[in-house]
C-alpha cells in the first residue's frame, strides 16, 4: 500500500489556495517528499500528514519555488524532535545550495546527508523500494523521480515442503536470502511463485517532454507530470521557459499507458485547469487535472 | 493617511490560517515591510496588496520565521518587472545572510542594498517618513521598529501675506526650505503654524520588555507587540525564549500609553489568542488580539 498525495500543484509562485507543486509518498512506514517550495509545511499540515518520519526529499532541481521552503521545513522536523538522519537528493550543487540555505537553520537536531546525482540515470535503494531518478530537460539541470516497489512471488508452501527445506529457513528465503545449510543450498527462486507486479509512481515537472520521461512512465501507476499550460496557443512559451503543455504531457502519457496522468505545475495565469481537461483527454483519456492535496492509495494486484 | 496591514500573526513556524507575524505600512505611494517569513508573499497576495511597490524591508533578525520567505519574495517582485533599487534594513550580518539565501534568487531585474544596523538607535530618513531602529532583547541581535510621519504646521497665509512674501516662494516655504531674496530672507517659521501631531507605529517582536520598547511605544497611535504566550503560567517560558506574555507586553502599553495594542507572533500552541484578552484588557483596555490581514488606516488628527 503506496499513499500518494500532490500537495500543491502550483509552478513559479504560491498563490492563495494553491501551494506549490509537491508530492509526499507514504510507504511502510516511511516517508519520501519531492520538492519542497515556499509553503510546502503548510500544505503538508494543512492535509494532515507529518514531516517528521521523512526519510528523503528529492529536488528535481533549485529554482526556488521547489526549494525555498527547505529553511522552514527542517527546522519544523527539528521542533519535532527528529534525531533520525535525514537524506537530500538532487542534482549536482545540492550541497552548496542546502548549506547555502541553512544560514537560517543552522542548528538541526539531525543529520543530514546530501546525495547529489551525477548520471543521467541513478537508482537508490531503500527498504522495500527504491527510487529511480532520471535527468530531464530544463534550463538548469534537473531531475525526474520514479518511486519503485518491486515485488516478489508468493511464497510457495508446497514447493517448500516438497524440497525438504526446514521451516526455520522460510522467511529468510522470502525475504531473497539464499541460504547453505548442511542438505544443501536452497535459493528463494526454489519456493517463491513468478515475480508479481509491484508499483511504479513518476513524477516529473519543469521539463519538456524527454525519451527519459517515456521510459520512466511506463505502465507506471501513476504518472504525475507538469503541465505548465493549458492555453493551447502557449505551445511557443511552453518551449521557450522550457515547461510542457497539458497536450504534450498527455501525448507522452499516451506512449507510455500508465493507470492515469495527474497534471501539475500549473502557470499563475492559469485560473482554471480543468478548463483544458477535455481537450487533454482526447489524447489520453485517463488524464486528470489536480487541486492541492489530492491523494490515492495505490494497492498491489492482490492487496484488497 | 497611512495604512497598516499585520499580514500574519503567528510565531515559529506557518500554519494552515495562520502566517507567519509580517506588517506592511503603505505612505503616500510608497510600502514598507517589516519582516517577511515563509508564505508572507501569499498572505500579501491574499489581502490584495502588491509586492512591487516595496521599497524597503526591515528585518527584526535573522530566526527563520522572519526572513525566510524572502528569496520567493523577491524573485516575485522580478516577475512583477520591478526594476527600482530596493533596500533591506537588519542587524549586522545582513548582507551576508541575504547573499546566502540568494543561492536561489540569484538573477533579478532591480538592485538590492543593504544597510546593517549598528548603533542601539538608528533613525533613517526617507521621502515624508523616517524609520526608527531600536535594539530589542532576543537570544540573538534583534530590532524593533517605529515608522515615524513627522508632521509640520500648516501654511498661515494671512502671515504669508502681512509679511509681503512673494506667492511664488509660498510652496518651498510649506516644503520647509529658506529663502534667501533681494526683499530678505524668509523661513517656514514665519510662516507655518504650530507643528502639529504626526504619525507614529511601533512594531516588535521576539523580545523581552526592555526600556527602548517603551520610549518608542509612547503615544504611539499603534504599538504592534509581540505576545507569543497567553497562558498566565507561561511566563518562565517566555523569559527562557526570549518572548513575551500578553501581560507583559500590556504592561508595557499601560505605561507607553500608545492609542491602541496589537498583540502578535502567537506560538503555535496558541490556538485561540481572544480567550486571554479580557486578562490583557485588565492591564491595558485598548489591547486587541489580532487575525491575519487586520489593516487601519491612521489619519492625521486634521484629516477626515
Amino acid at each position: 500500500m503506496l499513499d500518494i498525495c500532490l500537495l500543491g500543484t502550483g509552478g513559479m509562485m504560491p498563490l492563495p489556495y494553491r501551494w506549490l507543486t509537491s508530492m509526499m509518498a507514504r510507504y511502510n512506514g516511511q516517508s519520501i517528499l519531492i520538492d519542497c517550495g515556499e509553503g510546502t509545511q503548510i500544505a503538508m499540515k494543512e492535509k494532515g500528514w507529518s514531516p517528521k518520519p521523512i526519510d528523503v526529499i528529492c529536488f528535481t532541481h533549485f529554482h526556488a519555488d521547489h526549494i525555498s521552503g527547505l529553511p522552514g521545513m527542517l527546522l519544523t522536523m527539528g521542533n519535532a524532535e527528529r534525531t533520525e538522519p535525514l537524506l537530500l537528493v538532487g542534482p549536482k550543487g545540492l550541497s552548496r545550495v542546502v548549506a547555502s540555505l541553512r544560514v537560517i537553520a543552522p542548528e538541526l537536531p539531525f543529520v543530514i546527508d546530501c546525495l547529489e546525482l551525477t548520471e543521467n540515470e541513478q537508482s537508490i535503494a531503500f527498504d522495500g523500494f527504491k527510487i529511480e531518478a532520471f535527468k530531464v530537460n530544463h534550463n538548469v539541470p534537473c531531475y525526474g523521480y520514479s518511486i519503485v516497489i518491486d515485488r516478489i512471488g508468493k511464497f510457495q508452501v508446497e514447493k517448500a515442503v516438497s524440497l525438504g527445506i526446514d521451516k526455520r529457513y522460510w522467511s529468510r528465503l522470502q525475504h531473497g536470502e539464499v541460504i547453505e545449510t548442511s542438505e544443501g543450498t536452497f535459493t528463494p527462486e526454489m519456493v517463491l511463485g513468478e515475480k508479481r507486479k509491484g508499483l511504479r509512481v513518476t513524477y516529473c515537472t519543469d521539463t519538456r517532454p524527454t525519451d527519459s520521461i517515456l521510459q520512466h512512465a511506463k505502465e507506471a501507476d501513476l504518472f504525475i507530470c507538469e503541465g505548465m499550460y493549458g492555453e493551447p496557443d502557449k505551445l511557443k512559451k511552453a518551449k521557450e521557459n522550457k515547461h510542457m503543455t497539458f497536450y504534450e504531457a498527455a501525448e507522452i502519457a499516451r506512449k507510455a499507458e500508465p493507470e492515469r496522468l495527474w497534471l501539475t505545475h500549473y502557470s499563475p495565469s492559469l485560473n482554471r485547469p480543468e478548463e483544458y481537461l477535455p481537450a487533454a483527454r482526447k489524447i489520453f483519456p485517463k488524464t486528470e487535472t489536480c487541486k492541492d492535496g489530492k491523494t490515492i492509495t495505490l494497492l498491489f494486484e492482490d492487496e484488497t
